[in-house]
């Protein structure tokens, strides 16, 4: 792990995706036998000391408060960033500007226009980008796109999805800066329904079109003092038509105020033969229906992961045994890095993220326009 | 239950909602000790012979082919219409009119026009009437109804609902008459689709616009004699985008042709302090999540219902014993008779259910015209 | 339903298992095209009033109070017999001494002793009789015996099985007629115990012999007049380790005092090829696991029961429509009344459910002496 | 993480659980910010070239084929032992005199006597031991002992317990050294069983005395090499009953042929107040009833982990977002180290994990000898 050629990491953030990335960073080479060696080189956090707490839990030899230092180190190769979604932009550019490989959370941008500026600055760059849609990671996911390219439940013909959890559920919860458009963008679409959009593209391919609908549950918080009330600009609810370029019609609900679900991302893929059903909150299992066999004897198996789905093997080499939400970072990593080395292209970069959050930016004009929305009509 | 001023009874019909009628019609008052007397007086089908056997098995006294003859016979004082859904209206308009109290099943017809002249000859006339939204009357779904009612989750302010089942899923079966406008109207709206309005609306009031997308799978089938290709005029899939008179929003759901849903209809509520969630092929089943107690053992719970959620205890004293479908249309009559009797107003009768049929008829046209579509605005 | 051939049935109890029969006597005939006719000639129970009133509302012609003027009643041909189990005995060997049909609930009698009893004067008489373990007459058992005659899961190794409910779980609960040997004989065993018997004797054949261990978990209850206390005589658990016959290994367990059980009745079927998976609060849901196909794609199918198990069809031609518990009476009725009509022999009669009663005698016995006991021995 | 007195790690063996160690290794630190610092020492494995390879992918700074020479290495100060499990004690023995801390998987030695031996080691020597009954260790689990001990269930009555896989099923399967008393020792006890075990004696306390039956399933298996059958000497599947030294009753339940079944390790515990059940398949979840509130809202509540159930939150700060087997081990760990820099006992130790071996004998044992056996008479 520490030879020549190692590639010296850079982590800016060291909050619920930092921690993630540090954890993917210290493990996925032991994972995945086949990766590049990696130098945990610099940690970037404010102020100066918590960066230097979290460079010596995470491993890191280095720290700093200064991310523009980071991004400009030359012992850094790859800059991992995890900061608030409004930092994403600057620091994205400046790592791309400076011939770093990027691996950054989503969303990309707080809108559209700038995550379109990320993407062009990394075709333009010759280094790999990554965005953290770690859900797409998930064995039981891409044994689904496995299933379906093979055919298993015919042509697919219809898809819903949903993406709920309940961190703004409570009406008593303060007002904070997830709130106001100019710091958080989109409310559910932006933190919650981008996720989504990568699991239903990866399954029926790209939108073309959406009619949509979106809600502000509570319109107003109690301020955090105390003394009267924020507006909540973005929306806690999100619910969209779409149809899809393939001919598939699908349905797309998002909500961040959904009491008793926790990470409730889910799908079902309706075919000419079969169905698929998935629910992040048992990330483990798929569910599946074939019309094959006696009519007595069908009915939704529930899959279980394990060696049979790639890579789950490399973790645990018994099926059943269980991933969790860190691993995903792991899965996620190992591509990034396997394309940094010269291998296929990862999946999402910032050109193929991008037409993930195009979508949501789109269901959101939808609604607030009250008509249907292309996708090309968006394309900036 | 045959004294002198026993209820006659007239039966239309013989085939699945033939039979769950006969079946409602011997055992209600056995199971409710409340219900006015009945006699299963004359049922109808064709061919007369047919009509005989089915009068034998189900208990009836007389039968008939002919059912202007049982619609105006003395001794019938109530008609039950379990006939295709094309032959309702014309049975329907001459029982009301020989005075006849009338249970019919849904969709009460296959245009909003004629469902509206049902509903105005039943205003017209003094007789009770009852359509089949029998899903309505399980007492999972009242207990529902309660715990919204009783504030249990707080203010409702989203829902969401699907139905579905996969009988026309397989791309081999035949083009049948169910594929034509003129004999059946709308597709899975018509068949499935009103049932969830029915749950729906006793979740979250009247619905007042909806925003749409209709889909059919398979725009052709091939004819039963084996030469060519039927069109199917109608939609396999329906989804749309609910704005509820009380400002609620929600997402419906319907498909015919989904893999695996046998009888697939449920919802979940999503409301300020808490959610419950449904699922008819768990029927005796509601899970419920409240924002009480620690965070730490919070958790949707799952209720099997008992005789604490009535009329549960009026078919088993002991809770976990599962009722059928069959028994929510005994649940159904019990509603009927006892308005008959002078109770209260039973639910729903051809008024209430003329409501639920406009939101489908207004989700067909939203998707048509590609534009949202008011229920006011189709109110014939 | 009144010709002259009818058959004159005759109930005594009007209680939980009264009703279920009164039901069963009500409708079986119209689910099923093919039963003899029956005529609801004469209800007992005490006092008169109450058994007068019981009749109108069943529909049963006459009534009384005494239950020998039933059992030799001539109109009568065959007797349900519903009331506490310490009455069982007597009213059976009366109406099979007066030459009638019986049908039973479960168990036969407080004591194996009374069981063989019965069991020898059914073999005497030249009539049928019927025990009401009517769990054996669910479409999804009967497909898991189906299932494992046809070799899906390959040759049976191992069975678990459970039957817990929670009716006996608060400790504050008065004492009862239920807790004294006398009146009540077996606890636990008796009520719930024999209804897992014979569901895994229904999947592995007859049980050899049994090591057991019981538990009083509660062994004093307050008395209902709020003065001290009452002794609980018989078992509020029990587990035991089956050996069956045939070579398969088993596990048994029942407990009246398992908070949130409400009727939880189930098995796991262990074989070579796969597994089987019920449980009643899911009554309308096999599990199945087969050792078939691509290992990616293995998993536990969950089959809802339609008319590809019959006869659920009887009831309703649409899978995943879900019968409920009374329609199980229905079928078991069903299945003795072809054998009165001289249809193949019904299941279970007293000589075949006295085999399932000495497996939970066994097991008593087995605990109290605390060793191995065969069901040989036991045989009275 | 690598400070002057950070511990040497020194890992024998690279399988399953090799693996498993070295990612915990590798994470333990940057999950929880309060653990003693650890160099990657050395790495054991045979040949030579493997070892290498291992260390370098798993982050190790030597290699050796030779586990001598690594437990005498002065620069190692805890040492993982990962291998076969009859080469367990001669490792941890020599490695206790060594004066290292030692770290082994489960179960310690295929004889009680071993096991006693190796406990005795421990308790006479300086240092910490720590046995991989990695399943104790998850939130779930300890939150479940939290709520018991809260009293959140009233007082524990009766446990039951299953652990079953399927990788033994297949009756086509070779014949194995696992299959081989002097190899393998105990069957599906020693593999799957103690970790039942450590579960139910966390839920219920020390076991006082079993009965049991053990099952061979398939008595010998063909050959590798084409030519014959081995015989298998050990058990396929294991049942007892338990009586616990508190007075609670159980049940316990395994087996290495149950179709279906991947990794399910799960409970009941019957409380007088409530009832809790886990499924380690589901292993983010925790089954919880409670006897409070209205009756028509009790259910079976799914909680889902969380921070909320601590150390959780060490992982992900949000519920939902599911752990995974290997994040067992980290928690597992950081016990460990804990320990070692002085903090209080960790669990289990070889003294405790002796507790849980001592049953799983006493199970085969009483099913031999076909009678009850106490624990305290095999104690050692």
């Amino acid at each position: 792990m520490t030879g020549p050629r190692a590639l010296g990491v850079g982590l800016i953030g060291t909050g619920f995706m930092g921690k993630a990335h540090a954890l993917a960073w210290r493990s996925a080479g032991a994972i995945f036998g086949d990766l590049p060696e990696v130098r945990l080189e610099c940690l970037c956090d404010t102020p100066a000391d918590k960066a230097a707490e979290f460079a010596r839990q995470f491993g890191f030899a280095r720290a700093t408060d200064d991310w523009r230092v980071l991004v400009t180190d030359p012992a850094v190769d790859v800059v991992s960033i995890t900061t608030p979604n409004s930092l994403h932009k600057e620091m994205a550019l400046a790592a791309l500007a400076a011939g770093k490989h990027v691996w950054c959370e989503k969303p990309m941008a707080l809108t559209l226009a700038d995550a379109a500026d990320m993407a062009r600055a990394a075709r333009a760059g010759g280094t790999r980008t990554q965005v953290g849609y770690n859900y797409v990671a998930n064995p039981a996911f891409t044994h689904a796109q496995r299933l379906i390219e093979g055919g298993t439940i015919g042509r697919i013909v219809h898809v819903r999805g949903w993406v709920d959890e309940d961190y703004q559920a409570d009406p008593q919860l303060a007002w904070t800066w997830r709130a106001r458009i100019a710091d958080a963008g989109l409310g559910t679409l932006g933190d919650l329904g981008c996720h989504l959009v990568s699991l239903l593209c990866g399954l029926a391919g790209p939108v073309d079109s959406v009619l949509a609908e979106i809600q502000t549950v509570y319109p107003r918080r109690p301020l955090p003092d105390g003394e009267g009330y924020g507006e909540v600009e973005n929306e806690d609810v999100a619910s969209a038509l779409l149809r899809f370029a393939s001919g598939v019609r699908g349905v797309f609900m998002s909500s961040r105020s959904a009491w008793g679900r926790k990470n409730s991302l889910g799908f079902e893929v309706h075919g000419t033969k079969g169905m698929i059903v998935f629910e992040q909150e048992r990330m483990n299992e798929l569910r599946l229906y074939v019309n094959e066999g006696p009519r007595a004897e069908q009915g939704f198996r529930t899959i279980l992961t394990g060696p049979e789905h790639p890579p789950f093997g490399a973790f645990v080499p018994a099926p059943g045994h269980q991933l969790g939400f860190n691993d995903l970072k792991a899965i996620e990593l190992a591509g990034f890095l396997r394309a940094i080395a010269g291998g296929p292209r990862n999946h999402p970069d910032f050109e193929a993220a991008l037409e993930f959050e195009k979508v949501i930016h789109a269901i959101a004009r939808a609604s607030h326009e009250g008509r249907r929305v292309t996708i090309a009509e968006i394309d900036t």
